[in-house]
């Protein structure tokens, strides 16, 4: 599974990559090293991890994380919904770039979704605390590496929670007051583990890596996607409104299944994905959690919570993917007699990435040789935030397959480095002021 | 929502019933305190129980049923998977009528199911008691008054556990070992309430009265059910086998979604009874169980467990509709590239009551001046497995609106108190050998 990288001459040239990466033996097999010990936090039987948010396990990968910065001089601080920075001053007084991901996981999720990103980040920061060290003058800006609270969302909606707070998307308030199913509170999971704050980052850029989660970079052969845009997403919270009955008994006219209802809206939201997507146009459409009361072998259901999200790449034919999933919600209600309610909405456009930040990424990959390619993201990531604020730049390396929020994912050891070098070079000219000046 | 039987004179005709019950006011006002008394125990906010098999609640239930009946004179006993026995000796070493329902709940299920059988039963039995001291001569059988344990199966499956391991349809070892979605078995559930034993009865004949959970009485202004079948019925526990992924990054044509898979086979479950029913036979197809893996927002589902029944008058009709959900199962696999694994199954065939039973029945409501009707059950009781065993009578009383396992569930004291009055003239008929002799 981990091939060092100068013995992985697979089928792609990795000839000048290699030449790039002789002289970081050290550093590369530290990095290694780190995501291994790292990986063994929250792990699963197999191969994954499940590193909920604010869970012990959080805690503990928090409190790793933190051992590591501040053994290499970094400065640990917290904001009040929990982000964590680790924080480099080279230029006194300065604005901060800032370089991040996300510690927490999907329940049976993979150890490289988020996870690679914060130590890519950290490894990177302190290469170019290094070369500052050994170099003259003064670079631009300070260095944060940031582990962003809850960038999953499973345990506490909605996902990117820490970076709509940081943003300004999400009042602090209402993050705290959010509770996971058996009623705790971001704010006492996060009182539990310790890991609160009251600190503000004054950052000038954010860069961000992540694995990709699908599969065009692999299938291209490419080392680095360059993320040129984040996919509109409509994702609403269902509640199909039945009556519970006895399975047996209650003859078909006089049921009210919000089982069938909530089933036939699946069904449906799958149907639509199928209709608008176009060779042009592609619609994905999703249901990723689907609760059923009381759930009981013999009691028709009384309600169902479910989510559903609808993304396109194109604006008109989400709206229209969007007004057909209504229409057919409405259908559906008449169908199962039952009555489906409309709760929370989250949506965000589909939006681009920072052009400058696009060219100095591509400048980068050329100085180090690396195959790159341009990428639009389907997932959120906390620098969908992060872009809307100050200018950023979001990279991505190969997952195998595509596979994601699955304990089989997996990006090469060769990967997680050409993206580690990559993100080193992009960063280190960020703090020399490449991106933004003072 | 309690009157007083005397004053109910709404829109039947009660003038019979009511000279009926004049004389048994003490009698009928005891059964009611009582009934009030029970419905305390798992009491839920909206007038319903929650006392699922095995739990605290239902150890309460049993305990208070015990109270009850060794107040009367009654001897408790228990057999091996915790059925509880109460016993009245009035023929030493004869078999025994027994006259059972059960106190188990649904989750948030109504107070009458199952509970109202019990109680009545107690209160017959106590009057033949009463009358058997105040006659001459030796009746032909002893009494119990037996409480299932498990009718419902929500927590433990399959549903009349109990009443199976009794007729020796299910080994004992088999529903000791079957565990709830916690892990505990039901062994241990029954230790921690403590109500097991190796009591075994000698059962002659049994009768059981229970709420309709239709609303065929009560459309014909009906006091009394007389059970003439059951209904056949198939129940599939289906797994449906998808793999993790991303909701966001996985494209369609990568996924292979368990809930999209699992939803598609409910809504062609209630497709399936629309078609096969017509005015002759009808077909009542449900899903009362549907569990996600790993049910997260953001995640494609691996897994969904769920239970499918079909149910029919007909035998032919059950088998060409149970071959059509088999048939649209393969279908489903192909359009969600999904694997849909059939896990256990149960039948049982639509099958009658006992004929001299119903005659017994018919010449008792007759004589208690109640308008009865035929009815057939699709719910199953604890009596059609001990109908296959001995003879065996099923009453039922109205339900209001026809709701059941559901906390609105509805049976009026009238209609409760007929119920009661019908269930002394058929019990204290069998007990002297009117249906079956020694």
């Amino acid at each position: 599974m981990t091939t060092s990288p100068s013995r992985d001459n697979g089928s792609r040239d990795h000839k000048s990559r290699d030449s790039t990466f002789r002289n970081h033996t050290a550093r590369n097999n530290a990095f290694l090293a780190d995501f291994r010990s790292m990986s063994t936090i929250g792990a699963t039987a197999g191969g994954g991890v499940d590193r909920q948010a604010g869970t012990a396990a959080d805690g503990q990968t928090r409190f790793w994380f933190r051992g590591l910065m501040e053994g290499h001089g970094f400065v640990i601080r917290y904001d009040e919904v929990g982000n964590q920075f680790a924080l480099l001053e080279l230029a006194p007084g300065a604005p901060y770039v800032a370089i991040g991901s996300h510690l927490d996981s999907q329940p049976m999720g993979g150890r490289f979704d988020g996870a690679y990103g914060v130590l890519a980040g950290a490894h990177a920061a302190i290469e170019l605390m290094e070369q500052a060290a050994a170099a003259e003058g003064e670079p631009m800006f300070n260095i944060a590496v940031v582990n962003w609270f809850n960038e999953e969302g499973c345990r506490f909606k909605p996902s990117m929670m820490g970076s709509s707070v940081f943003t300004g998307k999400i009042p602090a308030e209402q993050a705290l007051a959010t509770s996971d199913p058996h009623g705790v509170t971001v704010r006492e999971a996060l009182n539990a583990i310790g890991t609160r704050g009251d600190f503000r980052l004054d950052v000038a850029a954010y860069v961000e890596i992540h694995i990709e989660q699908g599969r065009s970079l692999e299938d291209a052969g490419l080392s680095i996607g360059l993320v040129e845009s984040t996919w509109g997403a409509n994702k609403y919270e269902f509640v199909v409104h039945g009556e519970q009955g006895h399975t047996g008994a209650t003859v078909i006219k006089d049921r009210k299944d919000a089982l069938l209802g909530a089933s036939a809206l699946v069904v449906a939201a799958r149907e639509i994905a199928n209709r608008f997507s176009t060779d042009e146009h592609m619609v994905i459409t999703s249901c990723g959690e689907f609760t059923v009361f009381p759930n009981s072998p013999v009691v028709v259901a009384s309600r169902v919570d479910l989510l559903v999200d609808v993304r396109s790449t194109d604006p008109d034919v989400l709206a229209a993917a969007d007004a057909e999933l209504h229409r057919r919600a409405a259908e559906i209600e008449a169908f199962a007699d039952v009555r489906i309610e409309r709760g929370a909405e989250h949506a965000w456009d589909a939006k681009t990435y920072d052009q400058a930040g696009m060219k100095l990424a591509a400048a980068s990959a050329d100085k180090l040789g690396l195959g790159y390619g341009i990428v639009r993201t389907l997932a959120g990531h906390d620098s969908t935030n992060l872009k809307d604020m100050v200018p950023t730049i979001m990279l991505f390396v190969p997952s195998v397959e595509g596979i994601s929020h699955n304990e089989r994912e997996l990006t090469s050891d060769a990967d997680m480095l050409a993206g580690l070098a990559m993100l080193t070079e992009v960063a280190g000219r960020m703090v020399n002021g490449e991106l933004v000046q003072k």
